[in-house]
């Protein structure tokens, strides 16, 4: 019969079994820090109305958009899980609770150019809060705060959170008679970090047709940099000239405060006046994510505020802040760069169950009472010689093998193999279930990510 | 401006937060148990080339697949997870370690006529232990049992797992002289739930074109029932007229053997000899699960035992076993007929911290006190007067509430309210912390399904 070749399409991440066991533990820390701050998962469709998906207009998105008609229907794969949610909210409005929090961790689709690193189906994990009317500031602290968690349990220690908020961005173009070009101007010192502050200012003076003096302005107040104090201290420097950067200096000094309360350390967040975010709905406090020691993988976590989630469905103010992880690619530079942890157990199982006679009985009974007791078990029933039985365990990583021979079982004892040392010990199915479910959990402890 | 009114596609379940507490429930046993058995987590990609996923020929499914072009790219979203899985293990069988045992959950996609209770965009969660070349029985009693292990932990009680061996079917056929027309006396058989045997007897007679005395023999054989030991024997009769029936005989006599070592109780198998599964692939064990109380819903749970994985992308025979579980499906079923439980907590949190004053310091420590203790706890921040803060306190459900007002802040406690009963009592943080926990936990051991 003619094979069709079994490939993967370019663009989608398919994991070997021991890296999808590290990403599926990266997903449970996710899913538990997220409910820990009452945040209530949510699943929509991937499939979505085209007229629903796109209400908003795609921008540069929209020709990525996997889009396609089936029967008379005009459909779209959700090309991020922001629209989803101010659909949801807006269609579930009468039901639901103010502030809504929610987290969402889901598979995405962008028909970007095929490239290393670049994915077509990824993950996002998001979280949002969204207020009716109204939501307070401390959400804009919370949010990065919960990052901090997250960032802290998956073992990542060099990162930083870089805040700023758009108020302070847009009052600073105003107090100097730039609003009109704020986008541009924007998107051009978004290029500071690449081609720096030279450049940066030709660009402004050619393409943005600035005057050298208002170039030099908006490249002094980028330049602003220190501690989290200082760059406040200077902020205030400009304070009274413009009401917008006066509100946003505020929220500013009150995210800055919160996310002490919230127990940041200083070194894992910091103000940053280069940080905009280019999407058009972020409205106050915006947030990128570095690794410290990778600048060049750019921000692994990035969202803002926003006033009005849900305006293309429905009348309704819903104002909102979130933040996302772009987790297909955040996982995808970790293990890149060596920092997926080896320590932590990836195999299938955490003990093997060997029968070595044709007796299966006792064997089940030691896997039964190892899974009572929450190891993860395989029990192997395949009449192989003794040799391919452990070549099987050596292949598969399982840390400990329980053997069943003719000995152990009139004896009413397991043998227990640690396959990393060598030894071997004698054990009632009880005590060998206690002894590697101990051991398991100690290596559970660790971290996925080491630094 | 115009609003595009906020709807989800029909066939495609979004559910609200309560229920989607339910369904993460759910989910999680499932990840737990599959883990527990030794299978380790697979995720392919929802889109797959369309000459990958439909190498096999879709057959009935073909015309239900959602299939599209990108640019000059043939697509299609997969329809199940057994053909990611043959192509994936074909893809990697070098790098993979046999038996290979694996498990996904994940969203399939079928563009059935809509109707109350499909849908066209579904979870399945899946079992599959494959083999290289050989794959010993006891698999074949393994999988069911942990079905039974599955249902169990889920809170399900009355439920049948049918199995049935289609070597005895085919042999069975064969000692008749009515292999040919095989399939289509399954199909046929597959009636007598629905319309009797009367019918199906003359359906067998005037469509299949069989003689009235075989007819009668298919209908006696299918009348077998009885406790597992009665049908066996009855079985055993037929012995010695075909080597297949007798091959596939003495596969049931061992799977129901197994099944009884690895304890699953009589109650919950049973061999049934109307049990075929219409796929061709399958060519020994076959499984169907029923709701022994709602039999009107079919088959809960449904697989088998087959040669030849992944014959359409590699020479190598892969054996293996594996079985399905309709998750949505199962979902809305248990959902519909009232059977899922309102004990568990569906609250996005366990406890909401309301500070009662505008020092935030005291509730975010009382907050971050909860959470290391692995309480779920939303810090409320919204300025609100008290009755409203109660009002979102009883709206979301949250079972306690943590109240900082000025005597608290003073005394350096907080007050912990139980929601259901309405008493209120002080505690230090520590220990509101551990009480809450407690109280959760208790809850939280009960089963999301009620029966």
């Amino acid at each position: 019969m003619a094979k069709v070749s079994p490939r993967t399409l370019s663009g989608f991440m398919e994991l070997s079994p021991r890296d999808q066991m590290k990403m599926e533990r990266m997903m449970q820390v996710l899913r538990e820090s997220y409910s820990l701050y009452g945040f209530t998962p949510l699943d929509t469709p991937i499939i979505e109305s085209s007229e629903v998906l796109l209400a908003k207009g795609g921008g540069d998105t929209e020709k990525q958009i996997y889009r396609f008609l089936k029967g008379d229907s005009d459909l779209a794969l959700r090309f991020d899980l922001t629209v989803p949610l101010a659909k949801y909210v807006a269609a579930h409005y009468g039901e639901l609770s103010f502030p809504f929090r929610r987290y969402q961790i889901g598979k995405v689709y962008r028909g970007e150019r095929a490239q290393r690193g670049r994915f077509r189906e990824f993950y996002q994990a998001d979280i949002d809060v969204i207020g009716d009317g109204k939501l307070d500031i401390m959400n804009e602290a919370e949010i990065p705060s919960i990052i901090y968690s997250v960032f802290t349990k998956l073992g990542l220690k060099k990162f930083k959170i870089k805040v700023n908020n758009r108020k302070i961005l847009n009052g600073f173009y105003a107090m100097n008679g730039m609003s009109e070009k704020a986008g541009e101007i924007m998107r051009t010192v978004d290029k500071l970090d690449k081609i720096g502050p030279e450049k940066v200012k030709q660009l402004l003076i050619d393409e943005v047709k600035m005057l050298p003096v208002k170039s030099e302005n908006v490249l002094d107040f980028m330049a602003i940099q220190g501690d989290n104090a200082y760059v406040l201290s200077r902020l205030e420097q400009y304070r009274g000239m413009d009401a917008t950067f006066d509100a946003g200096l505020d929220e500013l000094i009150a995210v800055t405060k919160y996310l002490r309360d919230f127990g940041v350390p200083e070194e894992n967040f910091a103000v940053d006046l280069t940080i905009a975010r280019g999407l058009d709905y972020y409205t106050g406090t915006v947030y990128e994510t570095e690794m410290t020691e990778h600048p060049e993988i750019g921000s692994v976590c990035s969202g803002g505020r926003y006033d009005n989630l849900a305006e293309y469905y429905t009348d309704k103010q819903l104002p909102g802040v979130g933040i996302s992880i772009g987790l297909t690619r955040l996982f995808y530079v970790l293990n890149e760069q060596g920092l997926l942890s080896d320590e932590i157990i990836t195999a299938p199982c955490d003990a093997l169950v060997l029968p070595m006679t044709g007796e299966m009985g006792p064997a089940v009974a030691a896997a039964t009472a190892l899974r009572r007791a929450g190891v993860r078990t395989q029990l192997y029933g395949e009449q192989k010689k003794f040799k391919a039985k452990m070549n099987y365990a050596d292949r598969i990583g399982v840390p400990y093998v329980v053997l069943l021979g003719e000995d152990e079982i009139a004896a009413g004892v397991v043998s227990v193999k640690d396959m990393a040392s060598g030894e071997q010990q004698k054990l009632s199915p009880a005590e060998a279930a206690a002894f590697i479910r101990a051991a398991v959990e100690k290596r559970s402890a660790g971290a996925v990510i080491k630094e």
